[in-house]
């Protein structure tokens, strides 16, 4: 089958590739679409040093399954299989097992291929009234939903979310829910746009004092993708307040941590989140992340993908089989 | 009177300094015991750029005070001057009030003086069951009793605290109240025997394994002083664990966020704390800090208490007038 693949040597590109193993409690799904992230555009540069099928945001349908009512069926699946028996899985954090496997990131072939394959524990049935250009937001908008799973988010709280990028687009829209007053800050503008009414958009070329403006939030969610967003984060929120951390670079800038203390910040890395509320968000229609789906290409020309998803023009760039 | 001072060129030095200036609403204060904090040392290192007269751990006696009913009173005092007027004040984080002034750290006049000046309302009564040796140690107590402020430790915790030093030794025994179980990791021995029973006694210089045998802690209380604390604060926690960072040094080593993020690590800086508490604490013998004072000095012999504070044979170093 046809996959994009990284190798220990040389780019990311198209080849083709045995079909998934499926070992016991797996299901093997055939893919609907694809959805490129920023985590994947640091794996290509060398982030965690990944090598395999890329690609962890998708959808699609049901090809096996030990569980034969879900063949057939529309999902999407949480990207980490933890193995359920050890200290941290039995604590209540699958997320976090130290032997997991997480889907075209670590040690496990990823959703950029035509076929995949994941435990029937992580999956989750798609609702009909959710198209497969909202579900493949599932996973970065389970994302998004994490941040309210740590940190209480109160309705007279000020936010600011760095990053009008994929992740940034879809914190600023969850936390909008909260009824807090939600404002982006970004260095361009175009992004911007793509933001609900009501979430403030404030560019950084257009203003180059709209930092300044924005210092004193309750809660910063640092989604930038860049190697400074800390940094930014730590001028922006108030004393005692919090920043949500979302970026992960390959290389980040260093960061001292006087300014915490003696400000008392508090400081929450934030990774993967439940499928379950972001499936309902998406089918209330609270959320809707379609408008974000800037390019549409084939899975071979997913070298194109990649390149396109890099370029500021594109917010969402997804991936047809 | 006599005072231990820092200037802009030079080392500390004891000098003769003018009488406090008593501001409305201040009281005027007799020094009974001043206690040496890291940060003095800190200081005297550059920290805060700050001149004039050091010190804010201390007891004393009033003077004369708005409320003449306290004249004559032992007293205690946080350290932190805020305005009372503005929007963190009013939204009660008086110790961020942005315009505050800090005893001996920041802009006003410490307490390693014959006498001193604080805002009345900054002021708590110690009650006579209260010794001198313990009431010195009520500043840095609310800084350990801060950590419960901020998080909730339950009985069932991990929790390791990095340094046994001044405030590593207060914030261990507050923790080890909750019925958690505290481990002390340190670099030399000797401190670590000044702790008492059923907290853990943990010396990398007895040792080497110490640190890699306390992975996996629900908390750990970065209090090392050292530039590389919350490196190893970092290795120390579980993920979805806690970092309360407590170290304020003048060169800390640079950090990078990325292992928070992937471990969704919750990281809190945590500054000075709630003075009455600490005084029931020591009030109800809960906390006995007194064994933690190894030398006594009068104020004339200032200098060469400092440089005896920053001697790993030194735990808690007191002045006397």
């Amino acid at each position: 089958m046809h996959a994009l693949i990284l190798t220990a040597d040389g780019p990311a590109a198209v080849t083709d590739h045995p079909e998934p193993a499926v070992p016991h409690g797996e299901a093997l799904i055939q893919l609907r679409l694809g959805g490129v992230c920023a985590t994947d555009l640091e794996l290509v540069k060398g982030y965690m040093g990944f090598t395999g099928v890329l690609g962890h945001e998708w959808v699609g349908e049901v090809l096996h399954a030990p569980n034969a009512a879900l063949v057939g069926k529309r999902v999407v699946g949480d990207i980490n299989a933890a193995c359920g028996a050890c200290e941290t899985c039995l604590a209540g954090r699958p997320h976090h097992c130290p032997t997991r496997t997480v889907l075209g990131i670590d040690g496990r072939d990823g959703a950029f291929a035509e076929r995949l394959a994941l435990p029937m524990t992580n999956l989750s049935l798609v609702p009909d009234s959710v198209s497969d250009e909202a579900a493949v937001f599932v996973e970065p908008l389970a994302a998004a939903c994490e941040i309210l799973q740590q940190v209480h988010v109160r309705p007279t709280d000020r936010v600011v979310v760095i990053g009008a990028g994929r992740l940034g687009q879809l914190c600023a829209r969850v936390l909008a829910l909260t009824g807090a007053q939600v404002d982006v800050l970004s260095r361009g503008a175009s992004r911007l746009a793509l933001l609900p009414a009501g979430i403030g958009q404030h560019a950084l070329e257009i203003n180059p004092e709209a930092a300044q403006q924005l210092v004193g939030a309750d809660l910063v969610v640092e989604c930038s993708g860049s190697a400074d967003g800390l940094v930014t984060a730590t001028t922006l929120v108030r004393p005692a307040g919090t920043i949500v951390m979302k970026t992960t670079v390959h290389n980040p800038e260093a960061v001292t941590p006087i300014p915490w203390v003696i400000n008392e910040i508090r400081l929450i890395g934030s990774r993967c989140g439940p499928f379950e509320p972001a499936l309902r968000l998406l089918a209330s229609g609270a959320v809707d992340p379609t408008p974000l789906i800037t390019a549409q290409f084939s899975l071979r020309e997913g070298v194109t993908a990649l390149q396109a998803a890099a370029q500021p023009a594109h917010t969402k760039v997804v991936l047809t089989p």
